[in-house]
């Protein structure tokens, strides 16, 4: 922490390209190579001039070689990202100078920065908790509205606050125990009743156990829906496919000037992204469904969570029982495709979600569309709905509530005070471990922040 | 330019990104999706704050979404990159956020820039002359110390300052000569002694030669010289390529968090890059050196301007006298690799440099890479040699001398005043074309920036 820190924070290859210098002597060192002494800048200012590559010191009548016309933005501790003292230069975008900048920050004195290693200092100095600190590279990585909105609520203290909220609750469970412990020669006082003992520890339990079960919808938000096109030939799997596809990159290309990488079968819908899983196996294998459950294509159908099944006519009672037994414990949507030929008659369906289109003309996509993000079953989060995407924090919760299972069994077999109190510690220490807000030991935060990208 | 323009200045992918904003709407726009109003912000101060994705007004009691928290750089014109008012906001790097605050951005009425536009912006206003908004581009593809040395000289001025030389010499000239036409009915006044002309000409146009043929330099620069390394099989070419490669990457690999495209067989020596040609074809179809003629390696030791003639003992007259060949007009180094083995008996060569290594353990190598950076023969810039790398200059340069041979043509042969000075005149023009003093048709400006990034 005694040390100042450089790294690039941008990817290389743009037409800037930002170097972030923090700690004690940053001013210092960045004066040193800098045609302006910034030792005694303000605050929150902007700094044109040059970066030198010689080391003559600026002024000096050995004109020194210019290496780059620079901005420096210059921060001052506290109120800077990591707490601490630190400027950012905004260079040329060439990896010549990049590396040259770098190459002179740590000749003067600066240390090349680890993988969120400014995430870490902004965290040990008090300027966020953990899972604000592992938000920021979730909102780094964030690409749709869902990811982003899970990373930015997280980042604003979304989690902090509901954890906070259930310590709360938790301390003042476990002093009302703790109370009696201290008056424990009066064996029969019991400051806590029981059964509100019980009451507010299944509540937190419940509550404790929700999060748990967020954790499904998170990974499934960060890692795209996977969802199945299943039909015998010639029903317009493909069609459909394409259509879905196509219209999504469409309204991506809106925007010029900013590249994205090749997506290939995700679509977005209301900021939610599907992955459609290749079951061109049972393309290839079968034309019938009811072959469906051939072992090369099972897999596919198993590893989705929603399943479009498309048909063109009225499927047969043992169809639809056989494409049920599939999507147990799944979202099953039939899709009626070619509408729009008139010898294909409409039918109802009974407590199975059936849309009707026309995969190649267009008519009821959009339907489609909504009929799959309903099927994903995501929870609102704008209306501060929390939910879990880091495992770490999933693992943690899963103690938790192993521990509130024990105070639970331990109030129905009348355990005593401090066994019970005990356990309700366990609690709050895990609960702590999640925000980082008891000491957190240099191993756990070494896995945390090497997953960052470095400059972060 | 009444436009507001905003783009990513920054490669997608990394910890942050930044987008510029420029035009005289800048802060008025931005104001309303950040979280403060910027309108009357002070210039070069740095707000700390959030962009909204609703278009619900800052403060208003409907909590507005936050996209991102962000930090925004203020630039008041004219004291700016493009003379605008302008601005930068710092985001977190994903590409969801980004695409995003642009959206935002041109919903509230920016236009997406288009290429080097900023750059385009900062030359109209008057920030820069057309040769240092090219060199913006060459600096930001910099890829070594020769490129940089040469964009940056460009870009703090060198070949402006070094035509604006040339055009004060030249208006001399002209001004004396059409100083003779406004008297010219005395037939036989001559203010402009026909003897000095020529000799003030003839330097000029020396000047202008000396900097059109720069210009091969200047391309070798850019592109990385190439160098073909030949020799019978088992001189040891692969080894000492091997090793003249492999010293270069190890330097590389000491400033790690900085990736770097992946290099082939090219190395920088002192700053330039040398790009090794590959002539596997003689080694596949040959194990003589007498067979070095045939076709297809031929022309790759055409293309080469070092030869590397790698050989374990004397060469015969007959061998050296046929490299010579090959070698004309080319600079030619004779490498006497495996010293360390007595087998292989020292020998001198006459007016060709030979260079003792090996290759094998490294001894000599040193000396050779300084051997082929000295055979490179490039103009030293560290003190103000002007080298033209631009070929649009280049070929602006060549009209100025093909006019400047009628001027000494017509000063020989006695032309009269008026027709000599309408050869200056055109000299004039092209050497203004090449700063863009005077004004630059849109089409040209279109090519100029064209080539730049987005962002720049």
């Amino acid at each position: 922490m005694n040390e100042t820190i450089c790294a690039l924070a941008t990817a290389p290859g743009g037409a800037l390209g930002i170097i972030r210098i923090s700690g004690v002597q940053s001013l210092e060192i960045l004066s040193k190579i800098f045609s302006k002494d910034l030792t005694s800048a303000l605050p929150n200012t902007i700094h044109y001039g040059h970066i030198f590559s010689s080391t003559a010191p600026a002024g000096s009548p050995s004109d020194p070689e210019v290496l780059d016309e620079v901005l420096v933005s210059v921060f001052r501790a506290p109120h800077s990202y990591t707490g601490e003292d630190s400027a950012e230069i905004s260079c040329h975008g060439s990896r010549y100078i990049l590396n040259k900048v770098l190459e002179l920050l740590v000749m003067h004195g600066c240390r090349m920065a680890g993988p969120g290693e400014y995430t870490m200092r902004a965290y040990l100095n008090g300027k966020m908790d953990l899972t604000q600190a592992e938000a920021v590279a979730d909102l780094i990585a964030s690409s749709n509205a869902a990811t982003h909105s899970l990373a930015i609520s997280q980042l604003r203290g979304g989690i902090s606050s509901e954890l906070s909220h259930l310590r709360e609750k938790l301390l003042k469970l476990t002093s009302l125990l703790e109370l009696e412990l201290d008056f424990s020669d009066h064996e029969d006082l019991e400051f806590a009743d029981r059964t509100e003992l019980s009451i507010l520890t299944k509540e937190i339990d419940k509550r404790i156990t929700t999060l748990t079960l967020s954790f499904e919808s998170g990974q499934a938000i960060k890692q795209g829906i996977p969802v199945a096109i299943v039909g015998k030939t010639n029903v317009g799997k493909s069609t459909l496919l394409n259509r879905l596809l196509h219209e999504d990159r469409a309204i991506v290309s809106d925007i010029h000037g900013t590249t994205r990488d090749t997506i290939e079968d995700t679509i977005d819908i209301n900021g939610i992204t599907f992955r459609f899983i290749d079951t061109a196996g049972i393309r290839q294998t079968t034309d019938e469904v009811e072959q469906i459950g051939i072992n090369r294509t099972y897999s596919a159908i198993e590893k989705a969570r929603i399943i479009l099944w498309i048909v063109d006519q009225e499927p047969s009672h043992e169809e639809l029982s056989k494409i049920c037994l599939y999507a147990e414990n799944k979202k099953l949507i039939v899709i009626r495709n070619k509408i729009d030929k008139s010898e294909n008659k409409p039918f109802t369906l009974v407590k199975i979600p059936l849309i009707e289109i026309s995969a190649k003309h267009g008519q009821g996509v959009s339907d489609l569309e909504q009929a799959i993000y309903l099927a994903a079953d995501i929870p609102d989060t704008s209306d501060g709905e929390v939910i879990i995407t880091n495992a770490r924090h999933y693992d943690a919760l899963l103690r938790a509530h192993q521990s509130m299972t024990r105070v639970l069994s331990g109030l129905e077999s009348d355990l005593s005070g401090d066994l019970l109190s005990e356990d309700l510690r366990d609690v709050l220490s895990v609960l702590s471990e999640i925000t980082g807000a008891e000491i957190t030991p240099n191993e756990i935060l070494g896995n945390i922040f090497t997953h960052f990208c470095v400059g972060k």
